[in-house]
């Protein structure tokens, strides 16, 4: 049977999702883990590759297995095996032709920055500390140009492999939640880098340096060096997929 | 002069505060750091030695110096030499007989539970993660007996050293925030464990197994055997310490 995995994982220890020969990630310890269990060697297809450092609350793997226990259990049983950054929140069994990153969805991200004085040793893995003065109101403003199908190369970094680089973005929202400026972003598809470079840009317009419209401007001229730099990955997280 | 530091830490990678012989500890860090910026030899005093893996939010330090630098320049001068798990939120001169410790203060901790089917891995170094279902209600009905001056001999570790084991509660309240179960204490100062074993408690009759007017009772007969097991150290927080 084809089993679904929703995988939550701290990303501060892996080289990103995808199987790498420099490092250890997400992939390969699931490889690993469910191979030693079922006695067969297993290969997870993931929905999203997540770069070094990222966190997903929602990620979505897929695998095939020979095994009569009930998908449902699959979750409790790994979970005894994996490390404690790697929790398996839900299996279920899944028709055939799913595909967790070919099938249709919609997928959620959050980017959280801490905006205060001084850094918090606790969400130092989980948020960018950044000290000056960020209008999120105007960031909000900026993002609404992001809303819509577009073609997103402005944002995208250079070595996106995408044969399109067209996306829909169904929401944009920038919100100040206590000492963090949360970014709220969920869209059909994102390119490589995208929601970090958003962010990225997002903080150009929170810190002055760009007016909010220009964020429009620079969409339409699909050029990657208009937006601002990437953001670090530690803000990062993928919240979840929903597939249509 | 004297100055006053407000000290926020992750004690994941900590032996607690105070210094030890098996492990680096929070003291140890700030001597090093402080010693070597100031080419003195300084030795800081804590007002709260929190355990291993306890975390701190604002546990206050002092030390003497011979400097000309603005008091409240220190904190990001050293900022800049610590690991990033130790901040300095706040540097300030204090008159020389301030003493974090023996000075009358509120100190306010707060102890976190992570309570659903899963745990989390973003939060597993800041959370108890407890699976089965808690009664937060009945947690805070226990809570309440808590509250006021008392012996808390039945919620102080054997090991603990102080002259008297009266303690004023100020403040003591169990709430519920989305999947957390959150306890906040104040008080005018803690025995060993007391919030843990306060915690292991609550515990009990968060699950059913002891009646909330049970903490009453056994608050009374001065009995550590009596009340539930230390919680461990990863939920807690020393968030402040309000000097009278």
């Amino acid at each position: 049977m084809r089993v679904k995995l929703i995988v939550a994982y701290d990303g501060t220890a892996y080289h990103g999702w995808q199987i790498q020969n420099n490092g250890i990630s997400v992939q390969q310890v699931l490889n690993e883990t469910i191979s030693e269990f079922f006695g067969q060697e297993i290969k997870v297809v993931g929905a999203s590759r997540t770069d070094t450092g990222v966190h997903a609350k929602g990620n979505v793997a897929a695998f095939d297995v020979d095994t009569k226990m009930p998908a449902e259990k699959i979750a409790y049983a790994l979970n005894r095996s994996l490390p404690d950054d790697i929790v398996i929140t839900e299996s279920s069994e899944v028709p055939a032709d799913f595909h967790p990153r070919f099938h249709k969805g919609r997928k959620t991200y959050e980017y959280r920055i801490l905006n205060r004085t001084f850094p918090d040793p606790v969400r130092r893995h989980y948020s960018l500390f950044y000290h000056y003065p960020l209008d999120e109101k105007k960031m909000n403003e900026a993002a609404q140009y992001l809303v819509g199908e577009h073609d997103f190369t402005t944002f995208s970094s250079i070595h996106s492999q995408s044969a399109t680089f067209v996306r829909t973005v169904y929401v944009c929202e920038v919100s100040r939640r206590g000492d963090e400026i949360l970014l709220h972003i969920e869209g059909n598809g994102f390119l490589y880098n995208m929601v970090r470079i958003i962010t990225g840009t997002l903080l150009e317009v929170g810190g002055g340096r760009m007016e909010p419209s220009h964020v429009g401007e620079i969409l339409e001229k699909k050029d990657r060096s208009l937006a601002g730099p990437t953001a670090p990955p530690e803000g990062l997280t993928l919240i979840g997929i929903e597939y249509l």
